[in-house]
């Protein structure tokens, strides 16, 4: 049993949509395939995975390191112990020979899509969906066949109303989301707090609104905005300054009463390890961790973040993977985490879940296809089919 | 007057050296060339770089982002006021277009071997050596004419023995050198405090030994590390641990009273704050942060990361850049630093200055040469020329 083949291809988002901070158009993702010598059904079983959204395409550090790193390991080195499937964690291992300490995004994306896209393969081999394999492995074997799902939008755009933007939160509460997350920071205070209070006000009893200022603002801005925001109620205020600063970030919740959200922007166990050491988040707000695993080094590693995050007496239930796509749902259902995060229709092929996936009353049903779940969402498949050859 | 183009080609380091936590045999480095249209004895003024040692090449992200933001961008936008040269803090900002907060590793590397480049063009077309520059714009005017220098050495060898190891030295201090930095942490405790008793006793009176663990150790072995090395009073104990984790270095500073040093292993302003705020360090036992200009988005935000060092009351004579080579000797010349790093003959064609550079009682004469001074190291200048064409 071996790794044949690991192929990369970079594929542009395709997307329009601006933030407070930045926009997509010219972002790119790698689409991994883990092609190994397994056969199923007459054809070898491949991984895939993809490395989310909001970084960058990060092909020619695989090619360079990681892959030939993979392949050139003695196969039975990369294997579990019956020798019936690989060993996610040695796969790890055999990418990080020869690596720096620290330094971790400049790595931590390339080596986590390959990762996640082994995981892929390792499901597709046990013949079970990822969801079920991690949740036997790390959450005790308790198989859930749902997972809450929150749906981000109310991006920025040239033109965009208010009622352009109640139209769109309408259209996500209609298909079935309890809980909106919109941006913030991309116009004055003011207009801003104008927009929260409207999309609040069409919630239905039950639901739950978030915020996300994608790290745009500095100290007077944050501060700011945590007192214009403070009245609402929110259920999270997402990522309100630099991903990196403690100090700021510890200031904003001493000033702000609901929970904070971050965690996206950080690559490293040891990054997310400063931000419960020095950010000022606690449980006890119901503060939310948003760690995105293909872009932080993988699974394999989410779980000894979520060990560390446990040692610090932070539940599952507060963690909510970043990406809006099938790994985080599959990472979010085995884990047994708060839930995912849910981008339809926005991120070209790469956002949003399987075509047949039902969502209701804010939780979509979990599939039964084998691995990731892919093979389930035809346009994205169609790239990684072809990548396979 | 604009930026013609910008190349880049991957060069392997050929080196055989191993330290306590990775060896060098795969590692490459991107050299640069910035061409301008600027012309001196009848030739365009080329801007070279390359991205230090310890990282890889990383020519991908600048090709695909970082190159096409640069040379697309209207030419008089990357002029300072005068209009008679290039702005760097321009060309850095028309970098970071459209980069997400966070995740620095992945692009400051990149980013940062492009700025310097930037810089070397900028001081050739000003006619004057680039720590002359600096010192003009970052230190009041004060220009020096040489910059201490410390040698590091004593790495890790199969067969080598506390005899080699002692030769090495001695070669060291015969060639001038007052300060040596040894490598921990790759034998047993016992044994390595034994090569360390041994160097130090071959110091001169006034010479000054440190000692770089390469971010080896967990927690038991850094603090039993620092009980032993304790009673030799050495300049700096480096990196003792994971340069991200700000609360065991604040512990291991609890239980060692001689000087700490690091920073090598961090990419972004915001860590190095991280590290002065949380890392137990202070400037009262002089302690030495060594961020690496070239690995760390280049040197205008080398100079914003000064400033955040001088509201926290670091003085500059406790900042030693990571490097050893011509940028990190005329960044400390121009800054007005504590001293640079010397690895003669270590690093292939990257490692080491100008071929008639001359030390004396520890201190390196600059040059006078236009620029970073590539053209006075032969064999380095050589791949530099044949990358402009």
């Amino acid at each position: 049993m071996r790794i044949v083949d690991i192929r990369e291809t970079a594929v542009p988002l395709k997307s329009t949509l601006t933030n407070s901070g930045f926009n997509f158009s010219e972002m790119t993702t790698s689409v991994v395939a883990v092609i190994t010598d397994v056969m199923r059904g007459g054809k070898p079983v491949t991984g895939f995975a993809f490395n989310s959204t909001g970084r960058y395409a990060c092909g020619a550090q695989m090619r360079a390191r990681f892959i030939p790193r993979v392949l050139k390991a003695p196969p039975e080195t990369l294997l579990n112990d019956a020798g019936d499937n690989f060993a996610p964690e040695k796969i790890l291992a055999a990418m990080m020979t020869n690596e720096k300490s620290g330094g971790h995004s400049e790595r931590s994306i390339g080596i986590g899509t390959i990762e996640v896209a082994v995981w892929d393969a390792v499901a597709k081999i046990a013949d079970k969906p990822l969801h079920t394999v991690l949740a036997e492995r790390y959450n005790g074997g308790k198989i859930a066949d749902k997972v809450f799902c929150y749906v981000g939008g109310g991006w920025y755009a040239p033109g965009k109303t208010t009622q352009d933007l109640l139209d769109e939160m309408q259209t996500h509460l209609d298909a079935g989301y309890t809980m909106l997350k919109m941006k913030v920071g991309g116009m004055p205070l003011k207009d801003d707090l104008a927009r929260v209070e409207a999309v609040k006000a069409i919630l239905p009893k039950g639901g739950a609104l978030a915020v996300d200022a994608n790290c745009k603002f500095g100290r007077d801005e944050a501060l700011d905005y945590a007192r214009g925001l403070r009245p609402f109620g929110l259920r999270w205020f997402e990522e309100p300054c630099d991903p990196l600063d403690y100090a700021l970030l510890a200031e904003i919740a001493g000033n702000y009463d609901a929970p904070l959200s971050t965690g996206e922007n950080l690559y490293s166990t040891q990054d997310v390890e400063n931000l419960v050491r020095f950010g000022g988040l606690t449980p006890a707000r119901r503060d939310v961790i948003q760690v995105d695993p293909p872009q932080a080094y993988g699974i394999v590693q989410y779980a000894r973040t979520l060990d560390m995050l446990a040692r610090h007496q932070w539940p599952r239930s507060l963690l909510f993977p970043h990406g809006g796509n099938q790994m985080s749902l599959a990472i979010a259902a085995g884990f047994g985490l708060g839930g995912a995060e849910s981008y339809p229709g926005v991120f070209g092929d790469f956002g949003g879940f399987a075509d047949d996936a039902r969502l209701e009353n804010g939780y979509l049903k979990l599939s039964d296809r084998p691995g990731i779940g892919f093979e389930g969402q035809a346009r994205l498949y169609r790239i990684m089919k072809e990548l396979a050859g």
